[in-house]
C-alpha cells in the first residue's frame, strides 16, 4: 500500500503559507506521510475575488500577523512582522517554483523564497528574491536559463492547468491541504490533514 | 488572583458558532477559566460587509459545511447537516441572548437555540425558535415578556453598544474569543484562547 499523500496547494503571495512550508517536512517526516507541494497562480481565479485577502488598515489583516507572530513564536520560527505585503510577483514566484518542482529543487526554493520575505523582508516574485532564493537552492548558475523558462508558453500553461485543478477540487485559499477527496484549509489545519492521512478521521 | 477569563464574542447567524457554544462549557470547567457569552448584532457592522460570509454555490461555503461536519463527528455532536441558512433573524436571536444574559438564562438559551438549529433546522431569531428554545430553558412563562424586552429601546441601544465594542477590539467574525487583549478568531482557535488563559502565551 502506498505512503498517505498530502497534496499542499498553495501560491507564494499567501503568508499564512510561510508558517506550512516552514514546519510541514518535518512533521511529514515524522509522520510517514508523503507531501507534493503544488503551487495554483493566485487565488482570485478560484474565487472570482478581485481583491486581496488582506487590505491594509482592516481588522482582519491587523489580526493575521498578529496570529501568524503568535504561531511563529510557537513553531520557533524566525520573522520579522509584518512583512511589505503584497509582495511583487506571487504569480512569478509560482512559476519559477513549478520548473523546480520538475526539476527537483522546488521545496527547497520554495522555502528559500519563502525565508527571504519572512526574515529580510525581500517579497517573494520579486527579481532580488527570485535571483537570491535560487542561488540558495543551489540554482545561481541556472538563474538566467531557469528565469526565461518560467516564462515560457509550456510553464504558463502548466500553472493555468494547475489553477484550474485547485478550483476543480473547490479551493478558495493558500495553504490548502488535499487527502484523497478531502479538502483543509489553512496552516491551522495541517495537522488535521495530517491526521486524516494517517487515519481517515480527525 | 481572579480566575482566567475569556469573552466570546459571538451572532447567532454564525455557523461555526454552533461548535463553540456546544463543547466550551465542559472545556472551560475542565481548565478552570471563566467565560462570558457576548453577543453582538452582526458581522455587518464590524466589517463593513454586505454580504454574508457564505454565500451559496461557493466553494467556500461547501467547505464549511464539510469542515463543521467532520468537527461535529470529532467532538461527538448531533448535527443534521447543512442546516438552513441564514438564519431568519441573527439580531433578534442576540436581543433575546442579551435579555437572557442579565437574567442568567442567557447561555441556557443560547445552547438551546443552536441545538434547535442545528439538530432540527428551526433558525436562530425565527418565531418557533425563540419559543421553543425559551421553553427550553425554563422561560415558556416570560416568552411574550422576554420577547417585548428585546425589542425593547433600551435592549436594542446595548446590543449597538456591545457591537460597537466588538469593533474596537478589532472582531471581524464570529466566534472570537478575547483574552485579556489578544484576540482569536475562529472555533478552531478556542483551545488556543484557552491555553493563552492558563499560561499567558500559545
Amino acid at each position: 500500500m502506498a505512503a498517505p499523500a498530502i497534496d499542499v496547494w498553495f501560491t507564494m503571495g499567501s503568508t499564512y503559507t510561510f508558517l506550512t512550508v516552514s514546519r510541514i517536512d518535518a512533521m511529514a517526516r515524522a509522520a510517514g506521510v508523503a507531501i507534493r507541494l503544488r503551487p495554483f497562480r493566485t487565488v482570485g481565479p478560484l474565487t472570482g475575488a478581485t481583491q486581496l485577502p488582506f487590505l491594509p488598515g482592516t481588522a482582519k489583516m491587523h489580526y493575521m500577523w498578529r496570529d501568524i507572530g503568535r504561531r511563529v513564536a510557537l513553531h520557533g520560527l524566525r520573522a520579522s512582522l509584518p512583512v511589505p505585503y503584497p509582495a511583487p510577483s506571487p504569480p512569478r514566484a509560482n512559476r519559477v517554483a513549478l520548473v523546480g518542482m520538475a526539476e527537483g529543487w522546488g521545496p527547497d526554493y520554495v522555502r528559500a523564497a519563502y525565508r527571504l520575505w519572512f526574515e529580510q523582508g525581500i517579497g517573494t516574485g520579486g527579481e532580488e528574491n527570485l535571483r537570491l532564493a535560487l542561488a540558495e537552492c543551489g540554482q545561481a548558475d541556472g538563474t538566467e536559463r531557469i528565469l526565461a523558462l518560467a516564462e515560457s508558453e509550456a510553464i504558463v500553461q502548466e500553472l493555468d492547468r494547475e489553477t484550474g485543478e485547485a478550483r476543480r477540487l473547490g479551493l478558495f485559499g493558500s495553504p490548502s491541504f488535499v487527502v484523497g477527496g478531502e479538502v483543509f484549509w489553512g496552516d491551522d489545519h495541517l495537522e488535521d490533514a495530517i491526521r486524516w492521512a494517517r487515519q481517515g478521521r480527525l
